[in-house]
């Protein structure tokens, strides 16, 4: 795998994220202190870090949105944000860039849904870098070596890397020059075919092949509308030791300051306008790889998708950080009040209502909570709804509905009151 | 705690659940020799059981359905199936009773919500216990052991307990005839308010304030509509070294044949009509017990769920596989099908249309796959639906959706599909 990889992403696919999601799960929330409602407390495990409840909400959201995705796209036994798309059946007539689409698909899904800010995915295919190295003049045993140096064009000058491929790896000028022009290329399918028609890249069988995929893979990738983040990238060469086709790596790019926790972790920044903040996501076809472990031996397709989940927590706590929104870390719908005495029974008695219907639903523990503190506990947890009951309410069967944020309110009669409250929080 | 807790429960509230939550999460699915359409693999934590697909789909429903109620009544950062209602706002008119009767009605909500079978909550209280024992006129110094014996009645004939106290424990004939008959007595708000006439009950000031507040517990319950599953069952005796007020716990009760995993685990059964098969929940309020991590040393009051998830999925296992149903190990709602050639786009096409609607959606990675090969699959995976194009159906603007266990097809514009795929998918 290339260097370039911050610490916390896949090294082997597998084991780094089972890691996190062990320590997530072994967290422990401190008694005391908090001025929350509900408590979990948990053993830790010892040498894990403990998460406060805003980075634990983060952390689920990021969680569930990846696991959401994963489901939508028929996953069965999802335990850890690793996903591999394996072809069952290879015979017949098998369509390999149909799941590399469906991959590339997959990470335009979450990278929206996280609203990271806007990103990239640069695609590439091992056999069109082998075979652009062929024609180039790179001797073959010297290919690993070429291709580790490209691999480091998104922190270094075309220069400085020109300048590591020349004197201290051997490679002759001509040849430097030359892959110099290929890697500086970006585009989409119109790219795949211009270099199907060029004169070098035309020569190497593998070359076309993989360009011939790309095509396909493009046509696929404009069905799936993701074409407007796709980039045919030429300088992409991660893990080639591993890939045996196509492979690609989601980067976010942004006009502001680059995150610290990102720049801290090590990626790689362009003096750009769009200033890359590393790479969040990545992976590619592995044909073969897996095979060893197939009692018949037989060669198994596979794509994998892995999500660089380390660094989307760090992003995602410093937007809310910098943000002034508050974030939440109870999927409360609604708070049950009353602004009048003695209606305990009337507030449990909706309550109830409200859970066996679906609705998440808290009340005070109190027999006469003031109206303003019932409110105020609404704001300090953002709680979005409120259904207030008095004795004018409950003689006309109907519940007076405030929202939190405008004040408004409205009254909603008791046979409604459910529909009313899910159609407010579609998206709590 | 009482001796005749199963080994995958509480003997200390949290640290079991944990193991067992990270057995859950360093699951390996091997790879190959499973016709399911997608994989995931993941390296496997030595020592740890490997579940398969159906059992992780088992047990993933189970943690679903609990952390989905508990999110209902205002959880936050949920890790584990451990559950406690802290009350933050000890001054005031704060009434304890709420959030216990919350605590039954959560139970009450995941053991409905999991369909493992009829149960039974049975409550009781420390104080009444405690009180009973000194009307009874056990000394001080025995309460502890006397209760251990009480303990056993759901798995030992009274004339044994009786024995044991009399012959072992040296408590007079007396004392265990007056005990033998509280013991016996299980009811409702009913029997609070007979005790609490009782003439001997009466005498005590803590059974006093336990059956007062077990009433008070009893219209809360009222209100919530589970005083169909809960018996005040005065045998009940429960981590009493732990607990300070109200105890509780949850057993399934059925009249056929005990599950062979339920029997194994240790539980007792009742030679009864009602066979138990064991407790599957329980709780209690323990005020005072987390003071310890309080810095100011605050008496916290606290009530806690806890939940038998070993026991849980073992039952809901056995009940998998004596039932004919099919396990789902996917969520899939539909899968999109053609039953001509050439229309491997139109059905990409129509697949993003569905993911990008929040539709959970498969296709058929080939370019011509057979209208039969992709019904089988869906019979064989239990997907609901299949929406199928053809070349009338686009010229229409509509699609064929058809249900899979019916067989029934009907056309559906293409402007309704989502909403026709979501109501008739509700329950996946």
């Amino acid at each position: 795998m290339p260097a370039r990889l911050p610490s916390d992403r896949v090294a082997h696919h597998f084991s780094p994220i089972d890691e996190e999601v062990a320590k997530l799960l072994e967290l422990k929330v401190q008694l005391g202190g908090d001025e929350s409602r509900h408590q979990f407390t948990l053993k830790t495990a010892k040498g894990t870090r403990d998460y406060n409840p805003k980075q634990m909400a983060i952390r689920e959201k990021v969680f569930n949105t990846i696991i959401s995705c994963f489901k939508r796209h028929g996953a069965e036994n999802i335990d850890t944000p690793v996903f591999e798309l394996k072809d069952f059946d290879i015979a017949g007539q098998y369509d390999p860039m149909i799941p590399d689409a469906e991959c590339l698909k997959i990470v335009h899904e979450i990278l929206s849904e996280l609203e990271l800010g806007d990103f990239r995915i640069k695609v590439n295919d091992r056999r069109i870098l082998d075979g652009m190295f062929a024609v180039c003049g790179v001797p073959d045993d010297k290919f690993r070596t070429i291709c580790s140096t490209v691999d480091k064009l998104d922190k270094m000058s075309w220069e400085d890397v020109r300048s590591e491929m020349v004197k201290e790896k051997g490679l002759s000028e001509e040849a430097a020059d030359q892959i110099g022009q290929y890697v500086s290329l970006q585009g989409g399918m119109d790219l795949a075919e211009r270099l199907l028609q060029d004169a070098k890249m035309s020569q190497s069988k593998q070359a076309c092949a993989g360009l011939t995929d790309m095509k396909q893979l493009f046509s696929y990738l404009q069905l799936f509308q993701v074409t407007d983040k796709v980039v045919f990238d030429l300088s992409l060469a991660r893990g080639l030791d591993y890939y045996t086709g196509v492979i690609y790596e989601a980067i976010l790019t942004q006009t502001g300051p680059v995150p610290v926790a990102a720049a801290q972790n090590g990626a790689g920044e362009k003096a750009e306008e769009g200033v890359s903040v590393g790479s969040v996501a990545g992976g590619g076809r592995y044909d073969g790889l897996v095979g060893m472990f197939d009692p018949k031996g037989r060669k198994v397709p596979c794509v994998g998708v892995s999500i660089g989940i380390e660094r989307v927590f760090s992003i995602m706590e410093q937007k809310a950080e910098a943000s002034a929104e508050k974030v939440r870390t109870t999927e409360t719908q609604v708070m049950v009040a009353s602004a009048q005495k003695n209606l305990l029974e009337e507030r449990l008695r909706l309550t109830a209502e409200l859970w066996n219907a679906g609705i998440k639903a808290e009340v005070m523990y109190k027999k006469n909570p003031k109206l303003l503190s019932q409110l105020q506990h609404c704001e300090d947890s953002g709680i979005p709804l409120v259904a207030i009951l008095g004795e004018q309410e409950l003689k006309d069967g109907v519940v007076k509905l405030r929202t939190v944020h405008s004040r408004e309110e409205i009254d909603v009669s008791r046979a409604k009151l459910v529909e009313e409250i899910k159609r407010r929080t579609l998206d709590v």
